[in-house]
């Protein structure tokens, strides 16, 4: 289990190349200083968003960034595009209606595919977990996980663990309640990891059905009631409700779940005073979360999420890429 | 009702802001001489665009535009895209087949999300009528109107004047032919209103069941008999006429709405003799208009109004972005 | 028929225009040594697009490229589209399930529309033989024909010629044999034309209901026996076989054609020992290629098509932009 106290980057790296890896495939791998200078990195591009017209850049100019989404996304792909572009890419979607894959193709051939075309960053999203790492292995660049399956959403995590560290100064010793269906959530996944490796203490709670075997191998302690799990929270990162789960065994109905997952302004008072409630999008109201609660002007931090997660996607567009761009240092 | 007579800007503007609006939603809300100022920004943009390889322009890199389109639209996607690509523009566009709004996602929280993601400049079509004021009213950046339900189409009405003043060197006193489905169409609309501010006498001719009760409210006179409507016109405006109005209770059939409704060459002839016909696209050939009125050389306007419209819209992103770009004497 | 030995481009034209056609609608009107021309031109884009972050070259910036697919293509749009913004063209494309021609709009009306917006270059993808022709017509800019019906798909047909002159050195007296559905084959129809051009020995072989009868007339030799076309072949051309021609009257069944006309290995040993193999893709695996053959490291080029084939599109793309962007002695 990650510690989350200070692990510094071996001295030999500093001033160099501190993100070790060619792709960014999950949170799993990666060592809690390099997850906070993917967070550091972002910064920088928090701000350039904020600055107007001055916010394109054209570091990636030269580069062809493919979006191979086999998942509708409209979110995680806006925001992957509008990352891209204000870097200078040249950004192409493989938008899946359109794909071969539906004409039969093998998932490695489209990889084998847009390696071909000389891609310099694919960004990827499929419903199969491990999808990615498949393609992975078949490319000369770098792969983004932009979620698959059961399995991660790294930039999801980031985003969130920034969106916490940017309110609160800190994530060590915050306690971070995630709640809803985690069984079946890339994003409870990635976030469990990170956070966990960034020393915040993590709860989760979710229907019985819908809680997996290994959430205490994550670094997070399981809660059957959402009350207690609320006492004296942090942060509350509700999920999003799947409608395909309802009335199939899992949930008996939205309503039923509202009445013991719904986070409401009763509940919310459970936890902290200043607490944070997050939410990764889009958002069923009045299911898994009451209006008042998502857009309470405190507490509220689901927009920032929002912002956060095009700085998050710059960052690692240009950390993935610095080999390629020759930065020194970097291979 | 507007005069449409010479109402020059206030002086105090002269030189400076000469559109003091936020977004453009609707051509309601536009002073004659702000209409004009937009047409004679376009004016600009029909040279650029026809001077081939020097046709695009970095005014607007580094801002992110961003074309949310909850209905389907060919031609005015293409032509928004085209229009802020020439302009240097970050376009992306999201698509309403992929969009979280089909997950259940309320409209308000995905204009948040455009929000959150640092658009700059928004352009909206939507099927309900005020859902882009709706839009407009919960973001820092400009929208623009790309067409609402049955209310307004701005950026069609002002290319179709473009076009109008272009061939005729001026739009006062033009008899202007409005004929279709009025009831149902922003292009009608917008067009009634623009055209009566800029002193146009317009005449809109409709079956019984399609035509709108406050007509005249809007500057236009409404007439039953479409030969009446279009005697000494100098300007017939076909509307397209959408089939799943056909054979609903409001038009018994293809054949008898052509009959009654459709502009042949022997109905064109009531008009003026330098008449000019329009349509606002796709046509229904053979229904709403014949082909040897479509394709007349010297009377059709229908390609033109085309051209217009990738010259206006550049104009409309041009203008609306000046604040954020730090134009002079802009906010 | 075409004799593929030595034909030079006329004497004045050297170091002139050397590609004097407007359009590239198809294989069949070029001249050996304009097919040639291209080829030559794509060498370049190859070394460029190996080159890293180095190959991205602004000679089309402020142009317009509109690639109006009327049927979905993945891998074709992808590669166009890649190859367009390498070039720095603006690139929008138009996809047909958003098409006006699904509102019953003319494809004659879609090509004016297009044209109206200035496009400067238009890729055109459509069900119908003759329907690029048609758009050709009506368009003041060069098209480019991305596959017409059953008609042509020149693009596929350079990107093959180029994989094997650079895989070979050299075209002429190559046997070439090119297997399956021929008749409903526009890869199969480019191939045959553009290789008998250059001088190689073209055999077709397909089931007896899918022998178009004009084979000779395109300079193939049709087979029935795969077996005795594969005698001695240099390069192997698989066809991708279409699911909607199975069980349908054409074929009996997947596990039939596999047996007739799938390329196995122990019928690859037929062909040159240093035999290459190709396929336009995407593949259907098991069917008419195994992947023992489709992965050989040596046989297959089929990676290698897939390269070939941007930088052969962004050959075309410069050239038939040369007279638009006042490139000297081009018009």
């Amino acid at each position: 289990m990650p510690s989350g106290t200070v692990e510094s980057p071996p001295s030999t790296l500093v001033g160099r190349n501190l993100f070790p890896h060619r792709h960014l495939l999950g949170i799993a791998p990666l060592k809690p200083w390099e997850i906070r200078f993917l967070l550091d990195q972002a910064e920088h591009w928090v701000g350039i968003n904020r600055s107007g017209t001055r916010k394109h850049d054209d570091r990636l100019k030269g580069l062809t960034q493919i979006n191979a989404f086999f998942e509708n996304s409209t979110r995680t792909l806006l925001s992957f595009e509008i990352a891209g572009k204000r870097l200078g890419a040249d950004v192409v979607n493989m938008h899946a209606a359109q794909s071969s894959v539906k004409k039969g193709e093998t998932l490695i051939d489209t990889a084998v595919t847009l390696n071909a075309m000389r891609a310099d960053v694919i960004v990827i999203r499929h419903g199969s977990s491990g999808a990615v790492q498949l393609i992975a292995d078949k490319v000369d660049c770098p792969v983004l996980n932009a979620g698959d399956g059961w399995h991660e959403h790294p930039t999801q995590a980031l985003l969130d663990a920034l969106t916490i560290r940017r309110r609160r100064g800190y994530i060590e010793g915050q306690i971070v309640t995630i709640c809803g269906d985690v069984l079946h959530s890339r994003v409870a996944r990635s976030n469990m990891l990170s956070l966990a490796a960034l020393g915040a203490q993590v709860r989760v709670v979710a229907p019985p059905t819908l809680m997996p075997a290994e959430v205490e191998c994550m670094g997070a302690t399981p809660y059957t009631s959402f009350d207690a799990a609320l006492d004296g929270a942090d942060v509350v990162m509700m999920l999003r409700i799947q409608n395909e789960r309802m009335d199939g065994g899992f949930i008996p109905s939205t309503r039923e779940y509202h009445r013991l997952y719904g986070l409401t302004p009763e509940r919310l008072a459970l936890a902290k005073p200043d607490v944070l409630v997050m939410h990764p999008g889009p958002m069923n109201r009045g299911v898994e979360i009451d209006s008042a609660v998502a857009d309470h002007p405190d507490h509220s931090a689901i927009t920032e999420q929002v912002e956060m997660g095009v700085a998050v996607r710059m960052a690692c567009l240009d950390v993935l890429t610095r080999g390629r761009r020759g930065v020194e240092g970097w291979s």
